[in-house]
């Protein structure tokens, strides 16, 4: 209900105050509060006096300009969009089973994005929430291949497009200048024997102001570091494509080497904490199970997953 | 609607056609084409004109029995019994996600059981059939250990009650002097660092003829092994003891050993055919990851999970 008033504001045109109020049945005091929460969820609206309200959206997800200048072979061709969701990985989940494998669901808003372990994301207008379904034929003990050739993909796309230097933080997020602009959450249904489906949520910070975000979470985002604001549009097309190139060769020692060359951690003083236990020492290697070897007080511990802390020390990320 | 006749057929006790056809509101004649259908389905039912009808349940699963005498501290103490379902692990899918850790689900029958890779599984009365939900604190990449524990418990449980020489058939079968009388389906929803929840599928053949499943099967049960049948209330309170046991040293060096040293395939010519390829030769050891090692022409080969056949060769298993 507090985002009602979203359906008549039209990236771009002006539609006045009382025109909204007369299509919602509500008053125009009620539409005025309608656009206070809308800003407060991130929601950049103008508003004159004369001419009404104004949705300013650089560059409206759009799901049809976005298929019809997709350069995949499956990847997002069968695209969910929608302007708001509890969670896109949520939807898939609700998909999974039947959908075509490479399915994409796209939202512009989360209102109950989640990353790592039930933690809360927050989802705003500006970036791109996206999940994908995937059904590789690989036994559940290799599912963290479908990690590395997303989070690859992702920073694959930020290169590419940008001329971002992005790098990966082990296990799963994308930094630029130590600063995280992307992370992924990644869910499995599995037999031993065999991947059901793996859905890979994508979130990144692309049209946002990072200074919304508490400091100590060292957000950026696409705009934060060029100046101005980006197509996402192009850039889902960019990511889709880069995580159909990664899917192609899954099962690759490639995709080990480019994921492992783009390492944020590898090389760095790190503070681990895991269901394995917790560590602390030097990030020495990463292992083709996709794997973080560190160096220990009490000698190297390799860990498979878990939350991992750069310690400022001999170098800055 | 088929077995709707057998709510009113109690073990033991007679009860004429003509009260079962006066409660279920049907003719006599549709009594009698019902008790036909079950005692397809492998139900024992007695007839005599005078009497009607009687059914043949040495041992019907009794949920307050096996509650009362459980020996467990927490699994199974949430037990949802079932006389018919589909299948125990698509019952125990819907509860999962909000069951306590070691919920049961346990059925007489199942009409659409399953086995490995949506393989159907034969599931008549007289059988165990049975799901477990456990909820380890492990990161994805072990959720074999689940497997490993589950079959370690049936292949125990077998051989405490009975003293039958249960051996494990890597994956995930139990074998009784070669021929099999359980397997596992084990299905996980995870994320990276940790498992949501583990289904843990245990089909048994307990108070069953062998011999109305197709040879080439070569099934035995434990009425086939013993020359008579058996209490499954008890055989259900052994493995339930069992599994919980195992359960809560899941991550210990122990299960790892005491798997291994069940192993009915390790010394074995063997044939595997897996996502990873197909291979052929001497299985020459497991690993601590629940794989296996094979030496084949082209040498060693480590296999994940897959089919596998017992070649007849140096040995009889």
């Amino acid at each position: 209900m507090a985002h009602g008033a979203l359906c008549f504001l039209c990236p771009g045109l002006w539609i006045s105050g009382e025109e909204i109020a007369a299509q919602m049945g509500v008053s125009r005091a009620a539409v005025w509060k309608q656009v206070r929460a809308l800003r407060a969820s991130g929601y950049r609206i103008e508003s004159s006096p004369r001419r009404g309200y104004r949705l300013l959206e650089a560059d409206r997800l759009d799901p049809e300009r976005i298929r019809s200048g997709l350069q995949t072979k499956f990847l997002g061709r069968e695209l969910h969009y929608f302007r708001e969701v509890e969670s896109t990985n949520d939807v898939s989940r609700s998909l999974a089973e039947s959908c075509p494998d490479g399915t994409v669901v796209l939202a512009e808003v989360q209102t109950r994005g989640r990353g790592r372990l039930a933690r809360s994301w927050a989802s705003p207008p500006g970036g791109i929430w996206m999940s994908v379904v995937l059904k590789p034929a690989l036994p559940l003990s290799r599912a963290y291949r479908a990690n590395m050739a997303v989070s690859l993909a992702v920073a694959k796309a930020l290169s590419r497009l940008y001329q971002l230097r992005a790098a990966i933080k082990w296990p799963n997020d994308i930094l630029i200048g130590g600063r995280k602009i992307s992370g992924i959450l990644m869910e499995v249904r599995a037999e031993l024997d065999r991947l059901d489906y793996v859905i890979a949520g994508v979130g990144l910070n692309v049209n946002i102001d990072p200074s919304r975000f508490p400091a100590e979470w060292n957000a950026t985002s696409i705009s934060d570091q060029l100046g101005h604001d980006v197509s996402r549009t192009e850039l889902v097309q960019e990511i889709l494509r880069e995580i159909e190139e990664a899917y192609l060769k899954l099962g690759s020692e490639e995709i080990f080497e480019e994921w492992r060359s783009l390492s944020a951690t590898t090389g760095r003083y790190v503070r681990i904490s895991s269901l394995e236990g917790d560590f602390e020492g030097e990030a020495v290697s990463l292992g083709e199970d996709g794997s973080l070897c560190i160096k220990t007080e009490n000698g190297l511990q390799r860990v498979l997953a878990g939350d991992c802390l750069h310690l400022r020390g001999r170098e800055e990320a």
